[in-house]
């Protein structure tokens, strides 16, 4: 028995109103929800065991069908459910329709998504582990490489590569927690609501609900119908996701330019241009960069669309799934792909360490120093040393290239400043001295990534 | 020439990189752009008259092809520029090669995507107008339909049907007047500013803008192979058309909602249930409603990849097709089929009218009264009727049925008001008195609808 | 010292830079911040004894002076951080230069925000735990209401008002889960982060973190200073909350209106014209329904902003401001004026009632009978079924209103169906039956009520 | 007469409900319009000559109030209408009532916002043309400053900075265009359409329109009260305008750090660290680049807010206005900003040019000599220049600074060319080259220039 009913078939109405080309995706959970409902069915004596087995043993040849792409997807079918159902009816006849039995497309389509969104929830939580573990060995060997770090992208202070990675590490760890919470919050089982009231059928909810794997029934059927939180959330945490990959993607294209030249992505992973033999384009990492206005539209498209929707389905809601789709593809392949980049990602220490020697990377720690050992006020000292580097700029020299009389000439202040001064200006010094928990130091670094190692060993 | 040389293919760098499954539908724009361009570079004796006369035999050739089926789309051949290139060698050999000098991707995607909007932006305004047509042949049957006006969902002042239509119409119009804008305003043709730079040929960029019918050559080669102002026009358009027709969607299914009944839509486009035999659902409303938030989801979606690209061309630019062809698609079938609904839908006036004698339609045109014939000042009529309307609903009455007995026993101020107050109740005269430019008097009504009769024959 | 140490002051770049106006609003988070820092510091021996006291004291009086009303903000002072330092100074003199050791403002913002947001989250938990009660009132009088529950806002089966309240009450306790888990997702402290590389200073991270009351310090200085996620996962939790709230304001103002009048919103909440004396206006529900425009909007800013920024701090993230504190305003406002709507709301149960004798709510269950009693297939009894609504039409009455003779009359099918199902269409069955787990049946409801009563008062 | 009459006054009410803190900003425009609408309404003898001047002089007197910051407004008063009349009152007693004649606060809003936007509308374009003049004078001086043109964020093609900024002065040029039609396309006037429905009283729509400036008064009073397309339009045209400056800024931030050193902001518009005593920050251009995202949530809210609203006036529309006045400010500070910050920037050619012999600029070049001079294919030059750029890596020097050995050496199919081919590696004639229209030659620039200084004029 099909939704439309139409008084005169319409080609531009089936085309406008159908779902089949894109909702046939969830042939699988459509499937495995249907084969759990039955099972039920059959235990509550709805159904008999000898309509349990023919339409277990139908459900299992479309699947076959599908997975082999022999099974055509007809318009007119309007969508998966329909589509699936009206194969079973052509293999086994009139028990298919029992299978409908205490159960409506509402709640069906419901728990369709549900089981779909875990699933995936699951696999990119999954990816994003093992992107972490690919920081992780760029991280290992890093925690010597220095290089300028920047706010403003501006030189700020020098630190360590590794520390660098272990930024994205923590969030993509948090990216990680977003997905799994997702899977936590949206544990409950759909099947049972019916088109909006519940069903007058002495059902086992809490069956179904673990034949599923979901942790309980839903609470409330005029709830269950209409709820699409679950979708929002995954498009949320995939829209946090791909940020961080933009943000990561940017600097490997600043990174990697002939300016900056700190990194080099693998040729496998760049492109090159049809009429410049010389280029080398680092198109993977914008494609990253661009995947987040998809995502965000994504998010927006469905937030809007259940704005102002009262209870309980309305057609709108068919508009809740190719934008869901898109983003779980979206993150499913930008993580695909950002493994391998990274992973094949060399880094150019010798250029990393040439330039932090530009743009006085060490001029805090020489104020520092002046305030620790000379007993100078912070504000004075941070003068000092603002002179100091505007006569470094005219000799065109870093700071912490400067010798012991060129210091002692930059300005009235400094012209008995002890030479220990020098070494406060090293770049490694630097780096080491910031040794606060979370902090730059190669120990540090060291301590953050055995904290990785171990939280990657925990995770299941 | 590839763009993709990379050292090893790689077929997730490739799924991940290419264009061509979605860019392949501007195949017609593109074969045009390449025919304009070998005729402007023949007429500048760029390319001699045999290999443009192979050129263009090759091109239209593969055009057949791909109209008909036949063109085989390959994953690697990344974009439907190198497909047809490539294909086009097949054919003609390395002639074809010729048909790119003084061009670059950069260049030729812009013109292709150019040419594309401006033929949708034309495809568009056009069904507008078909649009308006519907609707001005339902507001010319609907002078005399009267109905209650809301503000806040609430009945506030009678007006009649064709005035609820006009309200559209002028929505309707000022997307046209959107769509046509953007025509003119994104009028240039980008062909011939190479990658980026302009290109070091003699070539006419005049001839090839008014070959493909712009007005002009576009004025930077760098703005050129960046700009995608007019992708952004589009969806901005497109936004605003469909919020008016997710506000006039909202409307149709109050309306033919059990609780108002004002109107039908055919039941050729609307659906039944597979569960609840009585049911007729507004599903093209419904869908019409929800679409809203995809298109504006692929307005941010462009937005947010553009914001802070450098120039010129950068990668990210390959996510600026799919948000829009969705969003054109969904503007095309959206007209198609509102044209449809609106044409076939019925109206109740009878139901409508009745619902006019709930909620004191005409309240204010008793206060009116008072001000105009009993001297009263607004503010003691506007209390005066407060009163006659509280008194009315304790006799279960609508102040348009009340007898001058009841009006006068309904407090102290009317108590010798004049029977005439009565005619100022009446809804028929409330909404002729609604006689200002612009208002709801039948009279105005049909001054609105000879204007845009006048309108429809004006525009080309 | 000040950030800004432009050459030339200029009142255009103080006033675009400046962000004291609205980060004043952190003026609690940042001063208590300030204490826990120096009482580290102290504890560290990095500042003395007296230092503390005379900074605590001095903070002190600063938190009583705005409070007071008596704080002058200043756009020079460019921040909140600055202001009060700088009035620190004033009061206690060089000392306050103290404060600032071993700290940025980059890391000192980030854990205002922090603190802020981990306040906020709280708050509105409180305040939809509060909501929910105020339904769980309304619904625990409401399981004998019956009013028709809707999909396509068209009458598909009867419900009961608590089970439509229920329904809300699931969506607000997942988003009542969501404020709870953003508190624990984002529970570290980025104080002792330093600029972006931590600090050179022998801190106690842990400390400082115990007295702000977070779970740990965080764990990388880079990605401390630029993390805004605890923001984005605020701003998408008010999204959420209020779309479900939007969809709720919708029902309000449809229910309420003249058609449907099933419930009546207090006056003290709604408004009247200042021309209709009849009207009466859903405002609240209006404005509430509206906006979601906005939290959606400052959710969308804030993730356009952070695309595509590289590390560590970029000025533009002091655009993360002004959009999270007018969402957390909306959702505290909304949340407060909602519970107040809610709990003064009436409903009219008589007029829900009659709307269940319009349109056939039981068909289905007649149709059930058919199948369970007479031996039809679902499919032979949906059609004589739907022959049977349509001649009801014909006599104007719904199916529950029939006499059997009418029934028997329908159709050729039913000529000799029993008189049984009769029952089957009565309206108060159709509820009770609906009785599986998350059903309407009021035994099903009081049952979800009792699970509500429960977790309300497990929530701390 | 109020339009909130609630039954008891509510402060959480008043202040959910009361638009007055924001919408005080029209209170020029509010006042003008009922101005306007006085002078009509005595012209058509609905008021009378002493009334009118009363009221005249009232308003003007308010106006002075307000401009002098003398004027209290109060929450209690809801809105910037309800403040004046109240105030009106007080001055003239009752004949301001009189001013409210034939109007409704409906029709009254959306005046006072359609007179605000085409004032800011206009304000804005002027600012975009000043803009473009102080882009002219940079660009009139740097016709000779040649610098990488960049696709990828990698070396491309030289270019001039001229041409660099002729890319953004035709984009600022299109902005510009757009608000121009803004007014164009918004330009009817709806006072005189009442609440919804039109005036029951002989006013002159006419007269009202063209006092106020308006091309016409609106053609349909229901979609006059409900239409904020001029809203969304501005929205829209100030997200692209700041679109475009994200991407400028963007490169103003990346041209400025250590790495690129192109060009330096000045001092006045840079700030300082309070940590870092070397550092400058680029705090504006980091600022604008920041805020896209807050004018593209602006029009995502109000997109979302009018998704689905059944005309006419609903209170949602409320939420039309901060978000537009937000991005109004946006827009005009940040081209204020920019103004200075594009006149007072210096650019830095001698890095430029430096920088062009980095990456092999003028490879293409070399490829295209081999071709029209040595007989070769595209594709063989393409390959023989592939292999010179790698020879020229190993020996670390661009290929516009080898000598004709060098070129002999580096591959066997150079071993032959004629030490012409050493003048098409070189950055000058390559710029110079590109001399097609809109290319990047100094003679192109010039032209272009001339085209610009032209438009300027034009102007008014």
């Amino acid at each position: 028995m099909k939704k439309i009913l139409k008084n005169n078939s319409n080609a531009l109405l089936d085309k406008f109103n159908s779902s089949i080309m894109f909702d046939k995706r969830l042939y699988k959970e459509d499937i495995k929800g249907s084969i759990a409902h039955c099972n039920m069915l059959h235990k509550q004596k709805i159904i008999t065991k000898d309509e349990l087995e023919q339409i277990t043993k139908g459900l299992k040849q479309i699947l076959q069908e599908i997975n082999e792409g022999k099974f055509e997807f007809k318009l007119s079918d309007e969508d998966i459910h329909m589509a699936i159902e009206s194969r079973l009816t052509d293999i086994i006849g009139k028990s298919a329709k029992k299978m409908h039995t205490s159960r409506s497309r509402n709640d069906q389509v419901a728990t369709d998504m549900a089981l779909y969104l875990k699933k995936q929830n699951k696999k990119i939580a999954k990816k994003l582990k093992k992107l972490i573990g690919v920081f992780y060995e760029q991280a290992i060997n890093s925690t010597d490489a220095i290089l300028p770090g920047f706010t403003h992208l501006q030189h700020a202070q020098p630190i360590t590569f590794s520390f660098f990675l272990l930024a994205y590490m923590n969030m993509f760890k948090r990216d990680y927690d977003r997905f799994k919470s997702n899977i936590k919050r949206n544990n409950t089982c759909p099947l049972g609501s019916g088109a909006l009231a519940g069903v007058p059928y002495d059902i086992d909810r809490e069956l179904s609900a673990s034949l599923l794997d979901f942790k309980a029934p839903s609470a409330n059927a005029l709830d269950s119908v209409s709820n699409r939180d679950f979708s929002l959330d995954a498009l949320y945490a995939i829209s946090t996701l791909m940020m961080h990959i933009s943000k990561l993607s940017e600097e490997l294209i600043i990174y990697s330019s002939f300016e900056f030249d700190f990194i080099k992505m693998s040729n496998d992973y760049c492109t090159t241009s049809s009429i410049m033999p010389q280029k080398i384009n680092p198109d993977v990492a914008e494609l990253l960069r661009g995947k987040s206005g998809r995502v965000y539209g994504n998010l927006i498209s469905l937030l809007t669309t259940l704005k102002g929707l009262p209870l309980a389905y309305n057609k709108d809601m068919q508009e809740d799934k190719e934008g869901v789709f898109d983003s779980i593809d979206t993150a499913n392949i930008s993580l695909d792909i950002l493994i391998e980049l990274i992973k094949t990602m060399k880094i150019n220490k010798k250029q990393m360490r040439q330039a932090c020697e530009v743009g006085h990377l060490s001029a805090t720690d020489g104020a520092d120093y002046l305030v620790s050992n000379e007993g100078f006020s912070f504000r004075d000292a941070y003068y000092a040393i603002k002179s100091l580097t505007a006569y470094a700029n005219t000799i065109n020299k870093d700071v912490s290239k400067l010798n012991i009389k060129e210091v002692r000439k930059s300005c009235e202040e400094l012209k008995d400043v002890k030479e220990d001064i020098l070494d406060a200006f090293k770049i490694e010094q630097c780096v080491a001295k910031r040794n606060s928990y979370g902090g730059t130091s190669p120990k540090q670094c060291t301590i953050a990534l055995e904290e990785f190692k171990k939280w990657l060993k925990e995770q299941k």
